[in-house]
């Protein structure tokens, strides 16, 4: 495979530098941003990097043959487009688009243009929802009932995007990869509480339908740090629970029990928690943006289609995109 | 205080026998239930009480001032009547009735018959909830900005109510305290999974208009029970959880902030999980139904308006109303 | 079998005297205690019991066969000896007794009487020991390398005995319950911090041979409650938790692992916990003390020898005996 | 200040070199270790640093003002000295040596070369052992009654020391910096499992008079990583958990209370773990060994004595020692 160019060294940028650095030594070949301070942070790193604050002249560069674009989201659409015209097979950071018109034109194009189109949902790379993808596929959970996901943090207000945008695409990303289906319907709920008008607390309800939801709720504005995710089943459940490495993932021995109520049963009942054994898998500690790295380097390589193609983006912003009409709605249900 | 009947002995009514046993003595005077077997159970125990399947005889007894009602909740609203109608003061279990036109008209008939009518809201006499709402009047949160409650157990199906009308009365009678308001509307997205049509996992949003909006989780079907409410104000936060006794509430010192983005910022932002000082204010450990039963005795003796008076039992139902309109209506939200 | 006297109506008593009036009805017999304030209490549940400040009509009593022994520890030795003379089966507190000597003496006395002898060691008719018991006895845990107990509480002093009489024959029970001989010697660090003398915090060590210790932390004066037993074997281990009912018992799936060091091996292992799956068994949630009490009346019944019997008991009391030499020759370690 | 060298690259190492290049820049002058393949994986991140097999390059350097030595601690001895001898300033990891006689020898030959010698007691600068420190200081805890620690781990076998050697500096080297002076005696005892004759359970008891006393439980072998740390005051208490990072630190307000036993109040207590708030205060995220790296190179420029300096690594191999011969004679008090 030819050389790889980074775009945009902010947040994301440097841990995909740092990645396909220890993936390709000399194959990561340019890095560009339009802020010095950030190149020359690279440049103390990764001497042999070349880097520029020109988008152009990684495009005209031969040797590159792939770019991973990691710059504000309003962004990717114009720069996805240029890379792909430019034939570079294109890793973008989530959301792939701010807009479905952005996402299908973008998808069409990589089609067209022969060239691989891939977004970094991270979360799907992770071995904790690969485990749970794994369980599900097996069926070990039966048939999915819901999916309620919190995703809460303290704090970080941002300006460009709501929390919806900001934090959501990785419950929505994982739902998808788990349902592997649009939901019917997307409602969403949310509140401004700073000046900027942008929404710091949401929910997001998808209606899938045949009693299959999901929920999501994202916020920024938390006391505490959470990020819990139940996918129940009609046969068994799992908790997964991304603040707790050691076990990221617990299965719950125990569905759906329709009962008959007796005053005695209640009495049992509301006093335990569980009826059955909890198993916590063994889960490896790997990084998922280096899983990331690799399955994309594959993909530029092979033309294999990526797990998380332009196709996935697209539904992510499609759903992104019902929420914020929702939102605006005040909670109004959006069909898809 | 003239002497107490309990009306049903299923699962609460026994609770509400033994803590009226302790505070009063023979003044518990007797017990009604139409199933022989539970005023067996209650003979063994408590063996000076008198029984009767009758509820017409706890009504005409004239030593009998008050009675606590704890049969299923479709019976509430005619059981309270003939209470106040004949001149005993009431207890009630939650929900107060199932229609806001039965809370409306008992409400009425209280004030008219210038007896006590209460609603065992149990949760409003919990040394935690006493301490939240303590700090809350004492401007320690600031302005309140959103309530989030989550209340999930692992299966115990009911077929007579869905799972709004059995947990959420819990949440909104904290939220109701609290805030102090009904909301302006409420939205209601529930799924059914098992065969009585009754939803199982439900998500209720109430806007109380200014920004502040209240969301709450209610589940029969969670793998894990959690009972987590977040207080969020913009000077402090409190996590209430339940599940926790050593530490229920817990009181995070860090509100709003509003920044200029920044990548370094960020960096350490999304690594650490709070900024400030966590205070975990010691909380006695007092059964909340004892302080039920005293509260009820008191305002007996003295006439004064219960905390959780018939005003605070209708506002709740009309908002379950409200939820279950919306939940049917695949939640459209309702205007209150 | 005929009738139960309870002797003793202090802490324990109470909970003897329920579980046994659940288990037999009028087969309570009689309630003996110095304290008329006890008594009447118990007068006031369960108002069938006969009540008897002196324990000689307990024994004089025909038609009580056997007896429980509540009392404080120092006077076990005394009264069980006139149970069992005056040949009444008996279920003794924990410790036995308070010296070898006397533990001798009733275990010699009660097989001479042919009566039933059994001490509550409440915590290996726990669900939780139970399951730990059987999971050891089919080999799942392998080989045993060590146990390891913290049993921690904050702040009530006892005037009577240190922490070593009053907490550790808990974990001695369990430990040699699971180990099942003495071990060889033991050694006991402790420390006074209040006026009365008494050891408020002390560590115990148990060396059993071929690689086989137990360590016991014991302590009247810790910020934090902690029930934490590590049950370590070389094919697997377990962590007894009983303070999380919902998962009291966790099984880790990986045993002893030596390993050639590596620097990279370090660094992977050292940012992991574990390296296995974990299974946490469901539990039933029964109340110990009803299994000691059904346990008792089968073993009266039957003539069967109870599982801890006035051996255990003596094995207990002759750990604690050494316990105490040791803390008082400053952690000397005394051999068995 | 001249260049510094860094000498031993397996896992500290490269750690140290990563905090010493982003202080000093092109300050880090010198790394050293004799497998080409540690000083290859410096060479491609910090390409601009000299590299060298050969420890006598690194001295005789004049630029190289200053050494960090991470190599094996049995070489600890050999290589401070030659450095000392070579008027190096010297920080030098944990355990600074493998005896009391050498450790003396260094703490002189500093002292008479003018040279600094620091040894990396790691936890001393992290911020959550700042914070409890200061707490002490500044009375909060009131008189020191207790310090128990748990630092167990999974799996990581080690050939070269044991357990005691190996994890228990960390836990001697804190106990030392909040008591502020030697124990009387210590006892050890241990368990060896595996083939190496290395103790892989280790329990150290410290006693430092009046009362107050120490232990450290320190385990290669557990299912699950603890890392727990109670300090026990007869004002108020606190925990360290290193493994909470939210939360390292929490304040517990109550001491030693001693009572009247009282039935109702034991009741009362046993079922309560705690009788007075928690706090729990805001910690920075800051990385321990930049702020090692950071005194060291102000002590070096300075000439002030480091917080750890050679006296307290004596002090913690003295401890060691007699850890050492105390598990050798099967935990025997060695009085220091």
């Amino acid at each position: 495979m030819k050389g790889i160019g980074v775009i945009g060294l902010g947040y994301w940028g440097p841990l995909l530098v740092r990645n396909f650095s220890q993936l390709l030594g000399p194959g990561l070949r340019v890095c560009c941003d339009r802020d010095p301070a950030q190149l020359d942070n690279i440049a103390k790193t990764y001497p042999g990097v070349r880097l520029t604050r020109n988008f152009e002249e990684v495009l005209t560069d031969p040797e590159v043959g792939a770019v991973a674009i990691a710059t504000p989201a309003h962004t990717h659409y114009q720069l996805v487009k240029q890379a792909l015209l430019a034939n570079k097979s294109v890793l973008v950071e989530k959301p792939m688009t701010t807009s479905v018109e952005e996402a299908e034109e973008l998808v069409d194009l990589a089609r067209r243009q022969g060239q691989v189109l891939m977004v970094d949902h991270v979360y799907i790379y992770s071995p904790a929802v690969r485990k749970i993808k794994e369980l599900l596929d097996a069926g070990e959970l039966g048939q999915l009932l819901y999916i309620d996901s919190v995703r809460i943090n303290l704090g970080l207000f941002r300006r460009d995007v709501n929390v919806v945008w900001d934090l959501a695409p990785h419950d929505l990303a994982i739902i998808d990869h788990l349902v592997g289906r649009l939901p019917r319907s997307v409602a969403t709920f949310g509140a401004v509480h700073a000046g900027q008008g942008m929404e710091d607390v949401a929910y997001l309800n998808l209606d899938f339908g045949r009693g299959l939801i999901a929920n999501a709720h994202v916020n920024w504005l938390s006391p505490v740090k959470i990020r819990h995710m139940i996918v129940a089943g009609d046969r068994k459940s799992l908790v997964f629970n991304d603040l707790y490495p050691d076990e990221p993932v617990r299965v719950y021995d125990s569905g759906v029990r329709v009962r008959e109520e007796s005053v005695d049963e209640r009495r049992r009942i509301l006093v335990e928690c569980r009826t059955g054994d909890v198993l916590s898998p063994y889960i490896p500690r790997i990084e998922p943006l280096r899983a990331v790295a690799q399955h994309f380097v594959e993909c530029v390589e092979t033309g294999q289609t990526p797990i998380t193609d332009g196709a996935a983006g697209l539904r992510i912003v499609r759903l992104l995109e019902a929420a914020e009409r929702s939102i605006k709605a005040q909670g109004g249900r959006i069909t898809l």
